[in-house]
């Protein structure tokens, strides 16, 4: 610890949010360089490597052959696949002295289809997989919680390689148990959740969620066993319902209405429901306007209509216009179109219902809003509703032809999951690795062919495999670690003992001595605080921070023959006769890290 | 074989010129991504690993701790330390989604000056050796030899702090055996030179050579020990000679003699010496005009007067107008300055020479140029050459006060080493390693200051010690290999034995298969090909591709009970029986690792 490039804080730094983030920049684990961009210190880079060790091991177990690509990159490849585009703002990108275009990459799936294309020809070359542990790049919009979402990140990434469906299903297979091994050998638990495949492409897709409330990632999950990210969850749409002896429709005063509060509130005091019930917020057909931009920089508006009592889920939405991106309509986007008012816009100036559909904003509806269905939505005037306005009589219904349906309401506890398993439950989690099965995407983008046992020339089909190491980092200290600071899991902590001396007495760092010596001879790896002049207090406040799992004092009790072993996990004291401390000690921390 | 990811290549690929890139590209260990940009595939990150490996080991042996930066940082440390100017187009630059300007490092030495000045505050927390492994981009205008000049880069840089000049000469001296170690162990040889400090800064800079004729670097070297970059060597100037006593300039008709060639001609034709020798290009003063372009863009003449027979060698010169760059002037530039006759240049018109000097272009003269030198030169007048112009008397020495010296001419085989040590001869070599004292530059840029012993602030001098990690495998290839292929030193080979089974005898193929399996168990890395259906020719052509020193054949002789053992290196062939076949060579495979 004299020597140690190390310096512990006592305060939390301003930024920080999550535990994980406080405790790795106290510890001095890390420190920040710019937002979401991090560099690692000794004790974090060793925790880092052993990670990253685990994550290669499993790799190298399903046949996995290490490569490495460089991080920047010719823009070709990513212009010829359309992520060049579809990424968007989030990808870094620059061009060379000769104004060639490159990027840092955010995953590799175009050159690794390059590789491949180049150096294999024939289904004998296959099945491949192939992996890098590398430094990934992303410019976040909001980068945050330290290294849970950050612009610079270690990633493994895996592709795989097959002349067919079959072989694409064994990789994917092959890699959804590496993972299973990897986090279960990390100390992390996870849940595999159905997801969407986003910027890769692709079909089969799921999330390896490591459940935590300070998780990024939303999901649900039903008692029966269904789990998804909230991106991924199909709304059950009801049956329709017959149309016939519906009461027509009919428009009414709502003075001051704006809000679905206000307008339910409004239709109990002056439209009683007929059967004495009173309507509710569920009754009412919302109509939200945003504006999406498209990749190219296109800008339009379109109206997504929920039922009154959801609102949008920005996470849900973004999925499902994505590579577009959408945001609430502004004032200015009102002020052009004056056929939608704002607070009572009904279905009838919108989309296929309008007079001029080629001319109306575009019109989406959730799924729940089948033929059959009887709202209460806007007149299209201030102050104007329209009550029992019937989906599939006065309006197209979703799923009709010509109305499309998006998916985009939030999804609450307690809504069906979409196999029949149960009603959901919501939970949060970190998204600690994600695995695809792109299909034959990029191969054809990039023209990767190999001959089959026929001799006839066939696209490759591809999966594509990530772990977010520097994110398993913070995953494992948001795990590991109680008020006074990190515990390590001993195979990945930064040290396996943490030697203390206390006092002034030389008989006592002469004994942390020879026990830190005794216990390195025998392979542990030891942190030993030989600082001279550093308080008792200081020294166990230092190593309880810096969370390596065991302790041991050599302190006042020497004097009677005894050292002190602290389990930090356990929370357990044990004193130990010196003369067998280094022996027990080693016996002690082997077994865990054999069990481990 | 069967399964690993590598396709050898007969043909050597068009962009290569130097060995070391045909070879890892026709064996499969790299791949080009873009110009100085490369993949590296499974056998090529194997090398590199080891290589790595050794590199580390050889900086914690002398006390380094290992920290990790990201590749991408924020522009404002470089633009604190002049970096960011000075480093002109060789620079990767970008800007973020928020316009942040940001860059790709080439070097770290201001992130790491801030990181200790946020965790260090007293002289007790130094010294302090800190290094990274890391990847590096320097955006070259020519990248080319593969790997030896590469745009994205392994580089081991490490930085070291301290309170004195004395703990700097420490820290330098403990890297300078380091890197001796290092690259002893990689079997680099390589020559210490001294060397500018260009782009870093700093006083005193050492390059590590590997001397080779493919170098990029041109350095030179005396019988007597002396050895340095051609950019450091210094010339010997000759003691000024007495004026009083030399003929007077005269003016004389030298019709059509713009060259140097030219002029000595018609000189020795119409001016013969008195002393009835022959004029030499040595005794003619040729002023060359060259374009300076400052790192703000800023662009001005500059006029060399150097002996005729010599050039202006390009890398000296880049060397002294650094961070300025130089070119020759152009028509255009001649067309502003009438008083620059092309090919009659002279000093009268130049520098504090001229009539009105503050208007002049400045002038710079080569150290030989010292008072009492006789010289013929330009008359600024067109087929005009002035005779005897003395310098000292007719225009301004080199070292006279208002005269600036500028050492650039070409440094050439026979020239007196600066020490004395003897007559220089030119070698080349490729840069594996760069040791620098900074001193206190960017300590002083950022504001890095400590408590000392006495209570009082003092700013911290530093190191920065490089070595090219990618480059060194490079160099290892060029030295390593035959005209067969590569043959690597076994300690950094991706496999310690290749086993080939030829023919197709189920009987060879299942004795090599129980070979390469006792050979793995006693811990030794196995290359083993398997392949059924490829030839032993090709299996041979292969095996001497990709260079695993030790080569075990099993094939028709295991019917008379033995098998082949081929070293590369020493490139003989030794019959084994089979059944000891295993049990020699891991013995003399695993005593070539540990004498290695």
């Amino acid at each position: 610890m004299t020597k140690l490039f190390v310096k512990t804080l006592r305060e939390d730094p301003a930024d920080a949010e999550v535990d994980s983030h406080k405790l790795l920049v106290r510890a001095g684990y890390i420190r920040r360089q710019a937002p979401g961009i991090y560099a690692w210190l000794p004790l974090g880079l060793r925790v880092l490597a052993k990670v990253e060790r685990i994550v290669r091991q499993e790799q190298d177990r399903i046949g996995g052959q290490e490569v490495r690509f460089p991080a920047l990159l010719p823009a070709e490849p990513y212009q010829a696949s359309g992520r060049w585009v579809d990424y968007g703002p989030n990808m870094f990108r620059l061009e060379d002295r000769k104004e060639a275009p490159m990027l840092l990459a955010p995953t590799h799936e175009e050159v690794f289809t390059l590789l491949v294309k180049d150096m294999c020809s024939s289904y004998k070359d296959l099945p491949l997989m192939l992996y890098q542990v590398q430094t990934k790049y992303r410019d976040e919009a909001r980068p945050r919680a330290g290294l849970l979402r950050g612009r610079e990140f270690v990633m493994k990434d895996a592709y795989s390689f097959d002349v067919d469906d079959a072989g694409l299903d064994r990789a994917y297979e092959a890699q959804r148990e590496a993972y299973q091994r990897t986090f279960d050998r990390l100390g992390l638990d996870t849940v595999i959740v159905s997801a969407m495949s986003g910027a890769m492409g692709g079909s089969r897709s799921e999330e390896f969620l490591h459940p935590t409330p300070v998780g990024e990632d939303t999901y649900v999950r039903s008692a029966g066993g269904y789990a998804a990210n909230v991106e991924a969850v199909a709304t059950v749409a009801p049956p329709p319902r017959p149309i016939e002896g519906l009461p027509p429709a009919h428009v009414e005063p709502t003075p001051g209405t704006t809000t679905i509060e206000t307008l339910v509130d409004a239709a109990n005091q002056d439209q009683p429901r007929a059967d004495g019930q009173l309507w509710a917020a569920a009754d009412t057909l919302k109509n939200v306007v945003l504006a999406v931009t498209q990749p190219s920089g296109e800008r339009g508006l379109m109206v997504v209509g929920i039922p009154g009592d959801r609102d949008v889920d920005p996470v849900r939405l973004a999925a499902a216009v994505f590579p577009a991106e959408a945001e609430p309509a502004t004032d200015e986007d009102f002020a052009s179109h004056p056929e939608l008012v704002r607070g009572y816009i009904g279905p009838a100036v919108l989309g296929a219902n309008a007079p001029d559909p080629a001319k109306a904003v575009p019109y989406f509806l959730d799924p729940r809003v089948v033929a059959g269905t009887s709202w209460i939505t806007g007149a299209n005037a201030v102050d104007q509703h329209v009550f029992s306005l019937v989906a599939g009589r006065d309006f197209l219904a979703a799923g009709q032809e010509g109305q499309p349906v998006i998916d985009v309401a939030e999804v609450r506890a307690g809504d069906p999951a979409p196999d029949g398993s149960g009603p959901l439950e919501m939970a949060r989690g970190i998204e600690l690795g994600h695995i695809f099965q792109l299909g034959r995407k990029y191969a054809q983008a990039l023209d990767l062919k190999v001959l089959d046992r026929n001799g006839k020339l066939v696209t490759v089909t591809m999966g594509s495999y990530g772990i977010g190491v520097t994110r398993a980092v913070a995953a494992l200290a948001e795990k590991y670690h109680d008020e006074r600071g990190l515990i390590w899991p001993v195979h990945v902590a930064p040290a396996h003992i943490h030697v203390v001396a206390t006092g002034k007495d030389p008989a006592i760092f002469a004994a942390a001595d020879d026990l830190a010596t005794s216990l390195e001879e025998t392979g542990l790896e030891v942190l030993y605080d030989d600082r001279l002049g550093v308080s008792a207090g200081v020294k166990f406040a230092d190593a309880e921070l810096l969370g390596v799992p065991y302790i041991l004092v050599v302190g006042r009790g020497l004097a009677s023959g005894v050292v002190e072993f602290r389990d930090r996990q356990a929370a357990t004291v044990l004193e130990l006769p010196v003369a067998d401390a280094a022996t027990v000690t080693a016996a002690t921390v082997t077994a865990a890290l054999q069990s481990s």
